[in-house]
């Protein structure tokens, strides 16, 4: 493998790359709203041509859901090396709230600051089709300069990651030995810093659920019932602030079973690693770390479980006022696990919660969205060390290991389906706004993160 | 005085009057949106109009929102006539959830029952067009009759009702000297129940507020700074859920100052109403009262304060699921004042509780909607009586002297600044949906309403 002359195609040919992201971005593949459904699907068959064009063997094959991309590669794998399987999804966060938005978020910009630095400004730039493209580019460059692939790859591109991934369960059960590697390749993760790769040791886990509750038949004049009526807002509102006590604690009964507590060897690591409240919080305009107390904020993104309210609504939200009492009020709430938390017991559990706290006349009804428990993966993997090699190489600084506070519950499926570890390299920054209006992605992190992967790929 | 001619006439001419009223209902005259405010000043006009056939001196006058309507009689008045003053407003509450309405809001109907009974249906068809042209018809019909009033009207008709009447102080001060008469007469108010005609002896005060939590600078993802971000939804449940006690007690310090006690003969009175917790809340689809412990439900929505959330709204609310923490979260607020509570008190104190829940690195603003106090008229007015025995005559059943759960400042105002009392006659009914989709009134309210007023008129 020439990885000087891999790195030049590389190098050279950006600006296509660029290109071909922005072909993809400009996609509304937006999985959680049933109106984007011909868009995920065109998104789909865009990545589906872009395989082929590189040799694989590449099909848009349908589920209950949203399709997935497959590629296999176009020749018998070689005993002696490691076959791998890359893992993205083509489906992006809803757009909401649009009037925040600088630009279309459909129209993918390079956007130039004052440093000269450019980003590339739209919804996807970075979660996850920006990242993807990192390892699709790179296999592009070695293609070109070297005819093969250094270890056989295998592509799996999903539609579903931000809505849960409902229909994955079921696909990989049916595709375990079409698809199954040695090992899985996941772009999906952070830098630790601007300046600084990382690999994902561990994931949490995700719980997702909605609750609706029914008080009165319909909404109400307050003036003629209020004092009387029960409010469902009111009844909302006492199970949500019951959720947490004063210390950050989650209150729902046996949260906390299987939780556990990180090596004291991986929390000194964190402890090197430089992170303040200050820190982390500034950027956003905080300073208040709002996790359990005594808890460092780096444990409260890691290696603690958390139960957010992502949305609530009750009554009259609109312009002006109304004096109305509502007839339901409901809220979107999630869980991210550690440890061996249990996503079933933790739903069966907060649904009790909830139910104990709705007065005898009103009723309340769920909607489960998401569920995956959280991973680990081991230090000494070999996999692990080549590739943090590889990406110390091209940054010039030791990789980080670090936890995500996040959620890719496809690479615990790896692991327990399909007995494959996952290594979780990822260029997306912390001000990138994934999941926000404007998200972005650094240029100069889709540039070295494609060369990242052609080293990546070499060492393997 | 020929009563019986009178009455006559307002039975041969139903229907005239009924599509006068559909005229008026087709105005989408809603004060809470300024997108409607040539709407509103359309219904100004209609009515200036109306009244002007009357034979009334009759204007549209602009003030810093949407104009008042004045109709000032065409004659000086005699002596030793009781000069009353005609209330109504011509604004609407919003139609929001529009599509839980059956028919355009704005289309008035009338809808037939399966017992043959009709009922008109549309937005203001009770609140308060409906009730307001009961006056106006009965005035129409007395003239026909007997070419004059029996007593000297002067009519005023506001636009801001629903929007808490900001310009109505300005206006009152400005324009008290027209405008003061012997008494007040307000057709906005009930029955007891579809039999039995009520005159309203106490009015809830009424007080809005609405807060914004600001936490994050931006929305953020939840896996990325879950757990070390506040959550402004979360500050938000609990700051409402603080706002009672398990008992129903409003919590907000010196909430229940001035609050007293109605005599224990009122009480009485109203025990003997034969109200219940089911029979009250059994036709909206609820069973167990919501108010303060130990209170019976007509003390709970007459006599006792409360503390309402109308609204609230933090994150992504929309279809499916978005792991958000939400930068902002708000809630509508609104409290009904009774005895002696001081408003600008009460306001000062919420803000204040909500204050001191709010972490330091948060932020809070609020928006003060609507200010006015509780009211009470004496037993014994005259005046009262001989409302009394007209609504008895008419509907054939001793008259009950009721507390009113809403909340009409304009009352208030009267007695404070221009020294006046105010009958409160109504015809609305428990299910007539006010402030609902489906709004209505029934048709038989709205015909024996006109000749409730007749009779009325006749006895002044």
């Amino acid at each position: 493998m020439d990885i000087d002359a891999i790195l030049k195609r590389i190098d050279d040919h950006l600006d296509e790359s660029v290109a071909r992201l922005f072909a993809l971005l400009k996609i509304p593949s937006i999985s959680t709203d049933p109106a984007y459904d011909e868009a995920c699907r065109n998104a789909a068959h865009w990545l589906r041509e872009d395989l082929a064009a590189l040799g694989f063997l590449a099909e848009v094959r349908d589920t209950e859901g949203k399709p997935m991309v497959l590629g296999f590669p176009n020749e018998v794998a070689a005993n002696d090396k490691p076959h791998v399987l890359f893992y993205g999804h083509y489906d992006v966060q809803p757009v909401d709230p649009l009037d925040l938005w600088d630009a279309d978020p459909f129209e993918p910009r390079l956007v130039s600051r004052e440093d000269g630095s450019q980003m590339i400004v739209a919804r996807g730039a970075c979660d996850d089709k920006g990242q993807l493209m990192t390892f699709i580019e790179a296999m592009r460059a070695i293609l070109a300069v070297e005819g093969r692939l250094p270890v056989p790859v295998t592509v799996l591109i999903e539609g579903e990651e931000e809505s849960g991934s409902p229909s994955l369960p079921g696909f990989l059960a049916k595709s375990a030995s079409e698809i199954r590697a040695d090992a899985a390749l996941v772009c999906d993760t952070s830098m630790w810093d601007a300046k600084t790769p990382a690999i994902a040791l561990s994931l949490r886990g995700l719980v997702g659920d909605e609750i609706f509750i029914r008080a009165a038949d319909r909404d109400l004049h307050s003036g003629v019932f209020g004092g009387a009526a029960r409010n469902p807002n009111h009844v909302l509102a006492k199970i949500l602030a019951d959720l947490h006590d004063d210390t950050g604690k989650v209150m729902i009964p046996g949260f906390y079973d299987g939780v556990g507590e990180p090596a004291p060897a991986t929390l000194a690591n964190w402890d090197g690693l430089g992170m303040s409240p200050e820190r982390f919080l500034s950027p956003i305009g905080l300073s208040q770390p709002a996790g359990e107390e005594g808890r460092t904020v780096l444990e409260m993104v890691w290696s603690r479980p958390t139960c957010e309210v992502n949305g609530m609504i009750g009554g009259y939200t609109g312009r002006g006022f109304k004096t109305v009492i509502p007839g339901e009020a409901s809220a979107k709430i999630s869980f991210r696990l550690v440890g061996d938390q249990d996503p079933d017991k933790l739903r069966k559990n907060f649904r009790e919660f909830v139910k104990a706290r709705v007065p005898a006349d009103c009723s309340v009804t769920f909607k489960a969205h998401g569920n995956g428990p959280a991973l680990r993966v081991d230090e000494e993997w070999p996999m692990l060390k080549k590739g943090a090699a590889a990406l110390a190489a091209e940054w010039g600084t030791e990789t980080a290991m670090v936890g995500m506070g996040g959620s890719i519950p496809i690479v615990h499926d790896f692991k327990h389906k399909l007995g494959m570890d996952t290594l979780m390299i990822g260029f997306a920054l912390e001000d990138d706004n994934v999941h926000s209006p404007n998200e972005k992605f650094d240029l100069k992190c889709f540039h070295k993160g494609i060369r990242s992967w052609a080293r990546v790929l070499a060492a393997l």
